[in-house]
């Protein structure tokens, strides 16, 4: 099979790989319909993060082909969608909704989807079938759940978005895109999006926003507290993993509301006086997307959202080179690799 | 009327002073019944923060003297107390719960209620009578309430403290003693107290403590893990300030548990890949005592919980220099300053 390599930061490669095989009895093999870049692989692409000969991705949806002997509830020729850990969807911090942390969880980026096929582990816990064989049209918003808007929606629930809400969105990527879409799904009031691009503007009002505020850092933050009575926002999204997003998103916060912050964190110290001074909750990290796929898939079924609409560039699995570049270059917000090129 | 001055870190004098008047309609003039000395009064007095001249004390009960044209809930003669953030509790943020942020809030600290009397802005809003004058003997669990039982009480509120769960406390001060008592009080079904001194680990265990841990930093939490079957607490109560402390608190907590902060924070600064990781809710800073007020009062006036075991030393006013020694030194917990000495 053909798998994406990052050789070293800025050179990608299609390599042709072993075919993957059932390691564990919980296991399932699939092969995927599509799969995709995550904004998170540009930290390393750039060279912010260690990198060498690492299989690339953990975004996937595609077709059971074969099963572990332990594997119960999923089935051979499922469509299935699952998120970046694997988890059991049993232990206690999954039963509390943490999947991303289960107590056996395996990260799928150290397995890489960007690929034909894909062992995923703990396939029972891992893995959501569709109700039936979704439509070709479904396929990138079913993409989209595995990380993007799964990432999305867990931050505008970890910033308790919803009704009667000012909602502040920090990053204009993805995923804060699909955080706008979650506010408003959740019931915010109003919704408001940092965004200098255009594109990504008009995207986010399409997904629900009411404002857009151009100005970044403390010139943002004192636009946010223009449009709400001098207090900050409810709930604010931190969806980029700097420092000023950070504390853009802190600084937005009404005291008492809530900050959600799911942007992979790079050189960010929060400094305790601030915080303790701001008087906000704060919760973030890695997102449980396992707890909400349910959900979502069904919202995707139903044809009540459309998250697929960040992907922006498609291109042939060959071309994901030309992906990361495009993605890097801020040329596309997010690329889906087509993989039903090659039977 | 006397009051406490720090003339600079480490001098403590009593001066004569005014008798504080009404300035604002909404003030009122209290006569202080007792004082003390708070743990944050320790940062200055050891020069981690400056000091000149200042008047000190934020903690009060007392009876009213007199009250402004436009106080309407509060009458002279009732007995009253009231917090360190003096805060209207009709505005939005009051209302929300965040009196400590009130947009109209007034700082006691640089009032100082370390006097014999003081002035209480927006005295509708801030102070809680009492459902009579109160017995002696309830006056030190009455004084608690005014700050480090009101602080400890939102420490564990903000951790989620409750029935089912395992809550961890860093600290042993008088705030960390009252997380203890509120976690009980708030139905948890086990309260581990990091304490090395065993006259806090005493009272620790009477306030409701079932587990003490000795061992701090890396050690202390391996301890908790061991504790939770490698778990972590589901809710952790930070009431030091230190940048050893907090990362305690964020590495004793499950995935998905809660930080509850209320410790004053100095030089800390938490690395947001560490917080990314760690998978928890922080939520904390300056406590908004006035919103459990009436529910703390209610019961120490039914005898239900004593807070005022913290204070393990009593001096008149004029002593106050001792006071601070005393504290400084460790020797004890939190002072009580006797005001009623003189008529």
């Amino acid at each position: 099979m053909r798998q994406v390599v990052m050789i070293k930061p800025g050179t990608i490669e299609v390599e042709e790989r072993e075919d993957p095989r059932i390691l564990e009895p919980t296991d399932a093999i699939i092969r995927l319909k599509a799969t995709c870049i995550c904004g998170s692989d540009l930290w390393p692409y750039r060279g912010a993060e260690d990198v060498e000969h690492q299989v690339m991705g953990h975004e996937y949806v595609g077709v059971v082909e074969e099963i572990g002997s332990q594997v119960k509830t999923i089935k051979v020729g499922d469509f299935v969608v699952g998120s970046f850990w694997a988890s059991d969807n049993t232990c206690e911090i999954c039963q509390a909704g943490y999947h991303a942390y289960c107590v056996h969880r395996v990260l799928m980026g150290t397995i890489g989807t960007q690929s034909d096929k894909a062992r995923i582990p703990l396939a029972d816990g891992t893995l959501v079938a569709t109700p039936g064989q979704p439509d070709e049209d479904l396929i990138p918003s079913l993409m989209a759940a595995s990380d993007v808007l799964g990432t999305g929606w867990f931050a505008a629930v970890a910033a308790e978005a919803g009704p009667g809400k000012t909602v502040a969105v920090v990053g204009d990527g993805a995923v804060g895109l699909l955080a706008v879409l979650a506010a408003r799904q959740l019931g915010a009031e109003r919704i408001i999006a940092f965004s200098r691009h255009g594109d990504r503007q008009k995207l986010a009002r399409e997904f629900g926003a009411t404002d857009i505020i151009q100005e970044r850092g403390a010139a943002g933050v004192a636009k946010v507290k223009e449009l709400t009575a001098g207090l900050g926002a409810h709930s604010v999204i931190e969806a980029v993993g700097t420092q000023e997003a950070m504390m853009q998103a802190i600084h937005s916060t009404r005291p008492g509301g809530h900050v959600g912050f799911v942007g992979v964190s790079h050189d960010v110290a929060i400094p305790g006086d601030e915080l303790f001074g701001a008087g906000v909750h704060i919760h973030g990290g890695p997102a449980p997307v396992r707890r909400f796929l349910p959900e979502l898939i069904q919202l995707i079924w139903d044809r009540k959202i459309n998250p697929g609409k960040v992907f922006d560039l498609t291109l042939p699995f060959d071309q994901a080179a030309e992906g990361y570049r495009a993605m890097d270059e801020r040329r596309a917000i997010k690329v889906l690799l087509q993989l039903d090129d090659r039977p």
